[in-house]
Protein backbone atom coordinates (compact mmCIF):
# COMPACT_ATOMS: atom_id res chain seq x y z
CA UNK A 1 0.00 0.00 0.00
CA UNK A 2 2.59 2.65 0.74
CA UNK A 3 4.45 2.01 -2.05
CA UNK A 4 1.42 2.19 -4.21
CA UNK A 5 1.01 5.79 -2.92
CA UNK A 6 3.92 6.52 -3.02
CA UNK A 7 4.18 6.50 -6.61
CA UNK A 8 1.17 8.54 -6.97
CA UNK A 9 2.14 11.40 -5.07
CA UNK A 10 2.26 14.84 -7.31
CA UNK A 11 3.53 17.28 -7.13
CA UNK A 12 7.34 17.09 -5.86
CA UNK A 13 8.70 20.19 -3.71
CA UNK A 14 12.96 20.72 -3.69
CA UNK A 15 12.43 22.01 -0.27
CA UNK A 16 11.27 17.91 0.54
CA UNK A 17 14.52 16.15 1.17
CA UNK A 18 12.91 12.99 1.86
CA UNK A 19 9.56 12.08 2.28
CA UNK A 20 7.14 8.87 2.41
CA UNK A 21 9.67 5.95 3.12
CA UNK A 22 11.48 6.56 6.48
CA UNK A 23 10.72 7.59 10.37
CA UNK A 24 10.16 11.11 9.53
CA UNK A 25 10.22 13.45 6.51
CA UNK A 26 12.94 15.57 6.21
CA UNK A 27 12.28 19.55 5.18
CA UNK A 28 14.44 21.96 4.66
CA UNK A 29 12.99 25.88 5.06
CA UNK A 30 13.03 28.56 3.14
CA UNK A 31 15.03 31.79 4.48
CA UNK A 32 12.90 34.38 5.50
CA UNK A 33 9.52 32.35 5.69
CA UNK A 34 7.73 31.50 9.41
CA UNK A 35 5.86 28.01 9.03
CA UNK A 36 2.26 26.88 9.93
CA UNK A 37 1.31 23.82 11.25
CA UNK A 38 -2.40 22.31 11.57
CA UNK A 39 -3.56 18.98 11.99
CA UNK A 40 -7.59 17.97 11.91
CA UNK A 41 -9.52 14.80 12.41
CA UNK A 42 -12.20 13.35 9.72
CA UNK A 43 -14.24 10.64 11.92
CA UNK A 44 -16.60 8.08 10.57
CA UNK A 45 -19.79 8.59 12.31
CA UNK A 46 -18.54 12.34 13.64
CA UNK A 47 -17.53 14.37 10.25
CA UNK A 48 -18.85 12.15 7.92
CA UNK A 49 -21.33 8.80 7.25
CA UNK A 50 -19.90 6.35 4.63
CA UNK A 51 -23.17 6.53 2.78
CA UNK A 52 -22.98 9.50 2.31
CA UNK A 53 -19.46 10.30 1.88
CA UNK A 54 -17.88 8.20 -1.17
CA UNK A 55 -13.59 7.61 -0.41
CA UNK A 56 -13.12 10.32 -3.17
CA UNK A 57 -15.48 12.61 -0.90
CA UNK A 58 -13.63 11.36 2.12
CA UNK A 59 -9.79 11.98 0.92
CA UNK A 60 -10.96 15.54 0.07
CA UNK A 61 -12.64 16.53 2.23
CA UNK A 62 -9.37 15.33 4.76
CA UNK A 63 -7.13 17.18 3.51
CA UNK A 64 -9.63 20.43 2.73
CA UNK A 65 -10.27 20.44 6.49
CA UNK A 66 -6.33 20.90 7.10
CA UNK A 67 -6.11 23.60 4.18
CA UNK A 68 -8.80 25.87 5.16
CA UNK A 69 -6.70 26.59 8.67
CA UNK A 70 -3.77 27.14 6.65
CA UNK A 71 -5.94 29.83 4.42
CA UNK A 72 -7.00 31.80 7.29
CA UNK A 73 -2.91 32.34 8.37
CA UNK A 74 -2.30 33.36 4.87
CA UNK A 75 -0.14 30.91 4.39
CA UNK A 76 0.59 28.79 1.13
CA UNK A 77 0.42 25.08 1.95
CA UNK A 78 3.70 22.75 1.47
CA UNK A 79 3.43 19.32 2.44
CA UNK A 80 0.73 16.91 4.67
CA UNK A 81 1.47 13.66 6.19
CA UNK A 82 -1.91 11.44 6.83
CA UNK A 83 -2.37 9.11 9.76
CA UNK A 84 -5.04 7.06 8.35
CA UNK A 85 -6.96 3.77 9.81
CA UNK A 86 -8.81 1.32 7.70
CA UNK A 87 -12.13 -0.13 8.76
CA UNK A 88 -11.98 -3.98 7.90
CA UNK A 89 -14.71 -3.74 5.30
CA UNK A 90 -13.11 -1.20 2.87
CA UNK A 91 -11.49 -2.65 0.07
CA UNK A 92 -8.30 -1.67 -2.32
CA UNK A 93 -10.57 -0.10 -4.59
CA UNK A 94 -11.80 1.81 -1.76
CA UNK A 95 -8.47 2.79 -0.36
CA UNK A 96 -7.17 4.11 -4.42
CA UNK A 97 -10.83 6.25 -4.52
CA UNK A 98 -9.67 7.79 -1.08
CA UNK A 99 -6.31 8.61 -1.92
CA UNK A 100 -7.58 9.85 -5.57
CA UNK A 101 -9.74 12.07 -3.87
CA UNK A 102 -6.70 13.93 -1.31
CA UNK A 103 -4.37 13.67 -3.61
CA UNK A 104 -6.16 15.48 -6.59
CA UNK A 105 -6.94 18.70 -4.05
CA UNK A 106 -2.99 18.44 -3.13
CA UNK A 107 -1.89 18.67 -6.94
CA UNK A 108 -4.50 21.74 -7.15
CA UNK A 109 -2.80 23.53 -4.38
CA UNK A 110 0.69 22.26 -4.86
CA UNK A 111 1.17 19.82 -1.31
CA UNK A 112 3.22 16.93 -1.15
CA UNK A 113 1.83 14.17 0.50
CA UNK A 114 5.02 13.52 2.80
CA UNK A 115 4.37 10.75 5.05
CA UNK A 116 1.72 9.89 7.78
CA UNK A 117 1.31 6.22 9.56
CA UNK A 118 -1.09 3.70 8.41
CA UNK A 119 -3.33 1.90 11.28
CA UNK A 120 -6.71 -0.89 11.50
CA UNK A 121 -9.92 0.25 13.02
CA UNK A 122 -13.41 -0.91 13.06
CA UNK A 123 -14.37 2.85 11.39
CA UNK A 124 -12.32 4.98 8.87
CA UNK A 125 -10.17 7.69 10.60
CA UNK A 126 -8.65 10.44 9.04
CA UNK A 127 -6.15 13.18 10.74
CA UNK A 128 -4.57 15.55 8.50
CA UNK A 129 -1.43 17.63 9.49
CA UNK A 130 -0.80 20.37 6.83
CA UNK A 131 2.66 22.17 6.65
CA UNK A 132 2.18 26.37 4.91
CA UNK A 133 4.49 28.83 4.42
CA UNK A 134 4.81 32.88 4.88
CA UNK A 135 7.18 35.30 5.06
CA UNK A 136 8.34 35.91 8.19
CA UNK A 137 6.00 38.09 10.72
CA UNK A 138 3.20 38.12 8.03
CA UNK A 139 1.13 35.20 8.93
CA UNK A 140 -2.64 36.25 9.72
CA UNK A 141 -3.68 35.60 13.13
CA UNK A 142 -7.22 35.74 15.40
CA UNK A 143 -5.92 38.40 17.56
CA UNK A 144 -5.75 41.99 16.27
CA UNK A 145 -9.36 42.95 15.39
CA UNK A 146 -10.11 46.49 16.76
CA UNK A 147 -12.78 48.90 17.30
CA UNK A 148 -14.03 50.37 14.31
CA UNK A 149 -12.76 47.42 11.85
CA UNK A 150 -15.52 45.92 9.31
CA UNK A 151 -15.78 42.43 9.68
CA UNK A 152 -16.36 39.87 6.76
CA UNK A 153 -17.17 36.72 5.25
CA UNK A 154 -16.31 35.15 2.01
CA UNK A 155 -19.40 33.89 1.28
CA UNK A 156 -22.94 33.10 2.44
CA UNK A 157 -23.27 30.61 5.53
CA UNK A 158 -25.18 27.59 6.56
CA UNK A 159 -23.90 24.30 5.40
CA UNK A 160 -24.39 21.32 6.77
CA UNK A 161 -21.48 18.35 6.67
CA UNK A 162 -24.46 16.14 5.03
CA UNK A 163 -24.67 17.92 2.21
CA UNK A 164 -20.84 19.69 1.77
CA UNK A 165 -18.34 16.72 1.16
CA UNK A 166 -15.88 18.62 -1.14
CA UNK A 167 -15.82 22.46 0.13
CA UNK A 168 -13.05 24.70 -1.48
CA UNK A 169 -10.07 26.28 0.70
CA UNK A 170 -9.81 29.91 0.38
CA UNK A 171 -6.24 29.48 -0.10
CA UNK A 172 -6.09 32.37 -2.96
CA UNK A 173 -8.04 34.54 -0.40
CA UNK A 174 -5.85 33.97 2.31
CA UNK A 175 -2.86 35.43 -0.21
CA UNK A 176 -5.07 38.26 -0.72
CA UNK A 177 -5.77 39.32 2.82
CA UNK A 178 -1.87 39.08 4.14
CA UNK A 179 -1.23 42.77 4.89
CA UNK A 180 -4.43 43.66 4.91
CA UNK A 181 -7.07 41.63 7.46
CA UNK A 182 -6.85 43.25 10.89
CA UNK A 183 -7.89 39.33 12.03
CA UNK A 184 -8.52 36.39 10.11
CA UNK A 185 -9.91 32.66 10.95
CA UNK A 186 -11.52 30.10 9.05
CA UNK A 187 -15.41 29.32 10.03
CA UNK A 188 -15.52 25.79 10.79
CA UNK A 189 -17.52 25.80 13.87
CA UNK A 190 -20.09 28.47 13.63
CA UNK A 191 -20.16 32.01 13.21
CA UNK A 192 -21.52 32.96 16.20
CA UNK A 193 -19.02 30.15 18.25
CA UNK A 194 -15.75 31.26 15.93
CA UNK A 195 -16.76 34.96 15.99
CA UNK A 196 -17.00 34.66 19.66
CA UNK A 197 -13.34 32.94 19.37
CA UNK A 198 -11.90 35.76 17.21
CA UNK A 199 -13.54 38.65 19.30
CA UNK A 200 -12.17 37.04 22.66
CA UNK A 201 -8.68 36.64 21.83
CA UNK A 202 -9.00 40.12 20.31
CA UNK A 203 -10.38 41.96 23.13
CA UNK A 204 -13.01 43.25 21.53
CA UNK A 205 -17.40 42.74 21.24
CA UNK A 206 -18.76 42.80 17.73
CA UNK A 207 -22.09 44.06 16.29
CA UNK A 208 -23.24 42.20 13.54
CA UNK A 209 -26.24 43.76 11.16
CA UNK A 210 -26.27 41.46 8.30
CA UNK A 211 -26.07 37.49 8.12
CA UNK A 212 -25.73 36.06 4.48
CA UNK A 213 -27.82 32.57 4.57
CA UNK A 214 -27.05 30.17 1.90
CA UNK A 215 -30.55 29.55 -0.39
CA UNK A 216 -31.96 26.73 1.20
CA UNK A 217 -31.05 26.92 4.61
CA UNK A 218 -32.41 29.24 7.69
CA UNK A 219 -30.57 31.94 9.70
CA UNK A 220 -30.03 29.30 12.58
CA UNK A 221 -27.79 27.37 10.63
CA UNK A 222 -25.78 30.05 9.11
CA UNK A 223 -25.21 31.73 12.71
CA UNK A 224 -24.70 28.35 14.14
CA UNK A 225 -23.61 25.79 11.63
CA UNK A 226 -19.95 24.42 11.60
CA UNK A 227 -19.65 23.21 7.65
CA UNK A 228 -18.91 26.96 5.78
CA UNK A 229 -14.87 25.96 5.14
CA UNK A 230 -15.33 30.48 4.60
CA UNK A 231 -12.51 32.98 6.11
CA UNK A 232 -13.86 34.93 8.57
CA UNK A 233 -11.73 38.62 9.04
CA UNK A 234 -11.96 41.66 10.07
CA UNK A 235 -9.69 45.14 8.04
CA UNK A 236 -10.13 48.84 8.72
CA UNK A 237 -13.47 50.33 7.27
CA UNK A 238 -11.84 52.46 4.95
CA UNK A 239 -9.63 49.79 3.00
CA UNK A 240 -10.96 48.32 0.04
CA UNK A 241 -12.04 44.27 0.39
CA UNK A 242 -11.14 41.63 -1.84
CA UNK A 243 -13.58 40.80 -4.57
CA UNK A 244 -16.67 38.54 -2.78
CA UNK A 245 -16.29 39.47 0.37
CA UNK A 246 -19.47 40.21 2.53
CA UNK A 247 -19.58 42.85 5.08
CA UNK A 248 -21.41 41.11 8.30
CA UNK A 249 -21.24 44.24 10.65
CA UNK A 250 -18.11 46.26 12.64
CA UNK A 251 -16.34 45.37 15.85
CA UNK A 252 -17.04 47.77 18.37
CA UNK A 253 -15.54 48.25 22.26
CA UNK A 254 -18.06 46.08 24.85
CA UNK A 255 -16.97 42.77 27.05
CA UNK A 256 -14.16 40.88 25.07
CA UNK A 257 -16.34 38.08 23.36
CA UNK A 258 -19.79 39.85 23.14
CA UNK A 259 -21.89 38.81 19.46
CA UNK A 260 -24.74 41.10 19.08
CA UNK A 261 -26.89 41.18 16.26
CA UNK A 262 -29.38 43.95 15.27
CA UNK A 263 -28.75 45.41 18.89
CA UNK A 264 -29.34 41.87 21.00
CA UNK A 265 -26.77 39.64 21.85
CA UNK A 266 -26.52 36.28 20.06
CA UNK A 267 -25.64 32.55 22.17
CA UNK A 268 -22.64 31.01 20.84
CA UNK A 269 -24.08 28.04 19.84
CA UNK A 270 -21.72 26.43 16.78
CA UNK A 271 -20.33 23.42 16.73
CA UNK A 272 -18.59 22.81 19.94
CA UNK A 273 -17.55 18.77 20.87
CA UNK A 274 -17.60 19.84 24.54
CA UNK A 275 -20.79 21.20 24.63
CA UNK A 276 -23.11 18.80 23.06
CA UNK B 1 -10.43 22.03 27.99
CA UNK B 2 -8.09 24.19 25.66
CA UNK B 3 -7.90 27.12 27.92
CA UNK B 4 -6.95 24.38 30.74
CA UNK B 5 -4.60 22.50 28.63
CA UNK B 6 -2.85 25.76 27.26
CA UNK B 7 -2.12 26.82 30.92
CA UNK B 8 0.12 23.85 31.61
CA UNK B 9 1.69 23.73 28.41
CA UNK B 10 5.27 23.84 29.88
CA UNK B 11 8.24 24.68 28.08
CA UNK B 12 8.20 27.44 26.15
CA UNK B 13 10.55 28.05 22.99
CA UNK B 14 11.27 31.47 20.90
CA UNK B 15 10.98 29.57 17.80
CA UNK B 16 7.15 29.55 18.37
CA UNK B 17 5.43 32.53 17.22
CA UNK B 18 2.38 31.33 18.46
CA UNK B 19 1.16 28.07 19.84
CA UNK B 20 -2.19 26.96 21.22
CA UNK B 21 -5.12 28.96 20.38
CA UNK B 22 -5.24 30.05 16.73
CA UNK B 23 -6.11 28.00 13.32
CA UNK B 24 -2.41 27.05 12.90
CA UNK B 25 0.77 27.07 15.14
CA UNK B 26 3.48 29.15 13.92
CA UNK B 27 6.86 28.68 13.80
CA UNK B 28 10.07 30.45 12.95
CA UNK B 29 13.02 27.84 11.88
CA UNK B 30 16.39 28.53 12.75
CA UNK B 31 18.76 29.46 9.80
CA UNK B 32 21.15 25.87 8.85
CA UNK B 33 18.51 23.62 10.29
CA UNK B 34 16.51 20.80 8.50
CA UNK B 35 13.15 20.01 10.43
CA UNK B 36 12.06 16.45 10.34
CA UNK B 37 7.80 15.45 10.90
CA UNK B 38 6.10 12.51 12.04
CA UNK B 39 2.82 11.46 13.10
CA UNK B 40 1.88 8.21 14.85
CA UNK B 41 -1.74 7.03 15.55
CA UNK B 42 -2.17 5.33 19.33
CA UNK B 43 -5.77 3.97 19.22
CA UNK B 44 -7.98 2.23 21.76
CA UNK B 45 -8.58 -1.33 20.85
CA UNK B 46 -5.23 -1.26 18.53
CA UNK B 47 -2.77 0.06 20.40
CA UNK B 48 -3.85 0.13 24.08
CA UNK B 49 -6.72 -0.37 26.22
CA UNK B 50 -8.06 1.57 29.14
CA UNK B 51 -8.41 -1.54 31.42
CA UNK B 52 -4.54 -1.90 30.80
CA UNK B 53 -3.45 1.29 30.61
CA UNK B 54 -3.90 4.49 32.71
CA UNK B 55 -4.66 7.85 31.35
CA UNK B 56 -0.89 8.97 32.44
CA UNK B 57 0.67 5.57 30.50
CA UNK B 58 -1.97 6.97 27.50
CA UNK B 59 -0.50 10.38 27.59
CA UNK B 60 3.36 9.27 27.56
CA UNK B 61 3.17 6.73 25.10
CA UNK B 62 1.24 8.85 22.49
CA UNK B 63 4.28 11.37 22.81
CA UNK B 64 6.93 8.64 22.79
CA UNK B 65 5.73 6.56 19.80
CA UNK B 66 6.80 9.97 17.61
CA UNK B 67 9.66 10.73 19.91
CA UNK B 68 10.75 7.55 18.91
CA UNK B 69 10.88 8.43 14.98
CA UNK B 70 12.03 11.57 16.07
CA UNK B 71 15.59 9.95 17.84
CA UNK B 72 15.55 7.40 14.72
CA UNK B 73 16.45 10.53 12.87
CA UNK B 74 19.25 11.94 15.39
CA UNK B 75 17.10 14.96 15.46
CA UNK B 76 16.26 16.96 18.54
CA UNK B 77 12.43 17.27 19.36
CA UNK B 78 11.03 20.83 19.20
CA UNK B 79 7.32 20.83 19.30
CA UNK B 80 4.11 18.58 18.64
CA UNK B 81 0.48 18.90 17.59
CA UNK B 82 -2.16 16.49 19.17
CA UNK B 83 -5.54 15.43 17.63
CA UNK B 84 -7.37 14.07 21.03
CA UNK B 85 -10.86 12.04 20.46
CA UNK B 86 -12.42 11.48 23.90
CA UNK B 87 -14.85 8.72 24.41
CA UNK B 88 -18.10 9.54 26.57
CA UNK B 89 -17.02 7.82 29.55
CA UNK B 90 -13.90 9.65 30.06
CA UNK B 91 -14.12 12.61 32.73
CA UNK B 92 -12.17 15.65 33.41
CA UNK B 93 -9.53 13.57 35.96
CA UNK B 94 -9.13 11.20 33.03
CA UNK B 95 -8.14 14.21 30.44
CA UNK B 96 -6.10 15.63 33.26
CA UNK B 97 -4.19 12.85 33.61
CA UNK B 98 -3.92 12.04 30.01
CA UNK B 99 -2.03 15.31 29.71
CA UNK B 100 -0.27 14.91 32.31
CA UNK B 101 1.59 12.17 31.00
CA UNK B 102 1.81 13.51 27.57
CA UNK B 103 3.70 17.35 28.87
CA UNK B 104 5.55 15.31 31.73
CA UNK B 105 7.24 13.54 28.86
CA UNK B 106 7.09 16.81 26.91
CA UNK B 107 8.83 18.73 29.06
CA UNK B 108 11.69 15.93 29.93
CA UNK B 109 12.87 16.60 26.17
CA UNK B 110 12.28 20.24 25.90
CA UNK B 111 9.26 19.43 23.22
CA UNK B 112 6.41 22.49 23.17
CA UNK B 113 3.08 21.34 22.85
CA UNK B 114 1.78 24.13 19.93
CA UNK B 115 -1.73 22.91 19.52
CA UNK B 116 -3.86 20.19 17.81
CA UNK B 117 -7.52 19.09 17.25
CA UNK B 118 -10.00 18.06 19.64
CA UNK B 119 -12.74 15.64 18.93
CA UNK B 120 -14.88 12.69 20.07
CA UNK B 121 -15.52 9.22 19.36
CA UNK B 122 -16.66 5.81 20.97
CA UNK B 123 -13.46 5.31 21.85
CA UNK B 124 -10.50 7.41 22.50
CA UNK B 125 -8.14 8.03 19.21
CA UNK B 126 -4.76 10.02 19.86
CA UNK B 127 -2.56 11.10 17.04
CA UNK B 128 0.17 12.92 17.66
CA UNK B 129 2.60 14.73 15.28
CA UNK B 130 6.08 15.55 16.25
CA UNK B 131 8.63 18.52 14.87
CA UNK B 132 12.39 18.00 15.08
CA UNK B 133 15.58 20.01 14.28
CA UNK B 134 18.86 18.81 13.50
CA UNK B 135 21.73 20.43 11.77
CA UNK B 136 21.18 21.05 7.85
CA UNK B 137 21.89 17.50 6.04
CA UNK B 138 22.78 15.49 8.95
CA UNK B 139 19.63 13.47 9.39
CA UNK B 140 20.01 9.98 9.50
CA UNK B 141 18.06 8.09 7.20
CA UNK B 142 17.50 3.95 6.71
CA UNK B 143 19.19 4.12 3.71
CA UNK B 144 22.60 3.89 3.53
CA UNK B 145 23.78 0.70 5.09
CA UNK B 146 26.42 -1.00 3.42
CA UNK B 147 28.08 -4.51 2.92
CA UNK B 148 30.22 -4.75 5.75
CA UNK B 149 28.46 -2.71 8.45
CA UNK B 150 27.33 -3.98 11.24
CA UNK B 151 24.62 -4.03 12.79
CA UNK B 152 23.30 -2.53 16.24
CA UNK B 153 20.28 -2.45 18.44
CA UNK B 154 19.77 -0.38 21.99
CA UNK B 155 18.66 -2.54 24.21
CA UNK B 156 17.49 -6.37 24.17
CA UNK B 157 14.15 -6.91 22.39
CA UNK B 158 10.72 -8.74 22.96
CA UNK B 159 8.58 -6.50 24.84
CA UNK B 160 4.77 -6.12 23.79
CA UNK B 161 2.54 -3.38 24.46
CA UNK B 162 0.05 -5.51 27.23
CA UNK B 163 3.69 -4.40 29.82
CA UNK B 164 5.63 -1.47 27.96
CA UNK B 165 3.36 1.65 28.49
CA UNK B 166 5.85 3.84 29.24
CA UNK B 167 8.59 3.38 26.83
CA UNK B 168 11.50 6.36 26.91
CA UNK B 169 12.60 7.51 23.80
CA UNK B 170 16.15 7.20 22.63
CA UNK B 171 16.57 10.72 22.10
CA UNK B 172 20.24 11.14 23.76
CA UNK B 173 21.21 8.08 22.02
CA UNK B 174 20.22 9.26 18.34
CA UNK B 175 22.35 12.30 18.66
CA UNK B 176 25.08 9.82 19.38
CA UNK B 177 24.84 8.34 16.27
CA UNK B 178 24.31 11.43 13.84
CA UNK B 179 27.65 11.55 11.29
CA UNK B 180 28.65 8.01 12.97
CA UNK B 181 25.32 5.55 11.74
CA UNK B 182 25.24 4.83 8.08
CA UNK B 183 21.75 3.88 8.39
CA UNK B 184 19.54 4.31 11.84
CA UNK B 185 15.65 3.65 12.19
CA UNK B 186 13.22 2.66 15.15
CA UNK B 187 12.03 -1.00 16.23
CA UNK B 188 8.13 -0.45 16.73
CA UNK B 189 7.08 -2.98 14.16
CA UNK B 190 9.45 -6.11 14.50
CA UNK B 191 13.29 -6.56 14.23
CA UNK B 192 12.31 -9.19 11.11
CA UNK B 193 10.29 -6.26 10.01
CA UNK B 194 12.00 -3.42 10.27
CA UNK B 195 15.59 -4.59 9.19
CA UNK B 196 13.95 -6.04 6.40
CA UNK B 197 12.78 -2.54 5.58
CA UNK B 198 15.86 -0.90 6.32
CA UNK B 199 17.47 -3.69 3.33
CA UNK B 200 15.50 -3.15 1.39
CA UNK B 201 15.88 0.52 1.12
CA UNK B 202 19.36 0.48 1.30
CA UNK B 203 19.50 -2.19 -1.65
CA UNK B 204 21.48 -5.08 0.40
CA UNK B 205 21.06 -8.12 3.03
CA UNK B 206 21.48 -8.85 6.51
CA UNK B 207 22.86 -12.06 8.04
CA UNK B 208 22.74 -12.39 11.87
CA UNK B 209 24.27 -14.50 14.49
CA UNK B 210 22.22 -13.36 17.68
CA UNK B 211 19.20 -12.00 18.98
CA UNK B 212 18.99 -10.11 22.34
CA UNK B 213 16.09 -11.83 24.17
CA UNK B 214 14.88 -9.76 27.05
CA UNK B 215 14.26 -11.93 29.79
CA UNK B 216 11.12 -13.72 30.14
CA UNK B 217 10.26 -13.16 26.62
CA UNK B 218 11.21 -15.92 23.81
CA UNK B 219 13.20 -15.11 20.39
CA UNK B 220 9.96 -15.40 18.27
CA UNK B 221 8.59 -12.19 20.68
CA UNK B 222 12.33 -10.35 20.12
CA UNK B 223 11.61 -11.26 16.65
CA UNK B 224 8.67 -10.50 15.59
CA UNK B 225 7.16 -8.32 18.42
CA UNK B 226 6.84 -4.97 17.73
CA UNK B 227 6.52 -2.69 21.11
CA UNK B 228 10.60 -2.50 21.02
CA UNK B 229 10.91 1.42 20.81
CA UNK B 230 14.93 0.79 20.50
CA UNK B 231 17.05 1.94 17.64
CA UNK B 232 18.30 -0.29 15.36
CA UNK B 233 20.76 1.16 12.94
CA UNK B 234 24.10 0.44 11.18
CA UNK B 235 28.09 1.61 11.03
CA UNK B 236 31.24 0.57 9.81
CA UNK B 237 32.69 -2.85 11.66
CA UNK B 238 36.05 -0.53 12.31
CA UNK B 239 33.85 2.24 14.18
CA UNK B 240 33.40 2.18 17.83
CA UNK B 241 29.52 1.87 18.77
CA UNK B 242 28.18 3.77 21.68
CA UNK B 243 27.68 2.93 25.02
CA UNK B 244 25.13 0.10 25.31
CA UNK B 245 24.87 -1.06 21.92
CA UNK B 246 24.23 -4.59 21.02
CA UNK B 247 25.96 -5.73 17.54
CA UNK B 248 23.29 -8.62 15.95
CA UNK B 249 25.04 -9.17 12.99
CA UNK B 250 26.26 -7.49 9.80
CA UNK B 251 24.82 -6.20 6.13
CA UNK B 252 26.05 -8.69 3.74
CA UNK B 253 25.45 -8.42 -0.49
CA UNK B 254 22.61 -10.56 -1.37
CA UNK B 255 18.84 -9.81 -2.66
CA UNK B 256 17.55 -6.41 -1.16
CA UNK B 257 15.97 -7.23 2.20
CA UNK B 258 16.79 -10.23 3.03
CA UNK B 259 17.22 -10.91 6.37
CA UNK B 260 19.59 -14.77 7.68
CA UNK B 261 20.05 -15.74 11.05
CA UNK B 262 22.32 -18.27 11.42
CA UNK B 263 22.79 -18.81 7.84
CA UNK B 264 18.47 -19.46 7.27
CA UNK B 265 16.08 -16.86 6.10
CA UNK B 266 13.69 -15.43 8.77
CA UNK B 267 10.22 -14.56 7.42
CA UNK B 268 9.36 -10.65 8.14
CA UNK B 269 6.53 -11.41 10.18
CA UNK B 270 6.38 -8.33 12.65
CA UNK B 271 3.28 -5.93 12.82
CA UNK B 272 2.35 -4.91 9.96
CA UNK B 273 -1.39 -3.80 10.20
CA UNK B 274 -2.19 -5.05 6.51
CA UNK B 275 -0.67 -8.76 6.84
CA UNK B 276 -2.39 -9.34 10.13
Amino acid sequence: LIRRVSAKVQPRNPKLIRGIGDDCAIWRPAPGEDLVFTTDFLLDGVHFTRDLYSARDIGHKTLARGLSDIAAMGAAPQFCLLSLALAPDVDRRWVDAFYSGLLKLASRFGVVLAGGDLSHSDRVLCDIFVCGAVPKGRALQRRGARPGDSIYVSGRLGRCWREYRRPLPRIELGFALRGRASACMDLSDGLSLDLHRLCTVSGVAAALDRIPVRRGFTIEQALHGGEDYELLWTMPARRQPPRGAIRIGSIVEGPPGRVMLEGKPIPTRGYDHFRQ
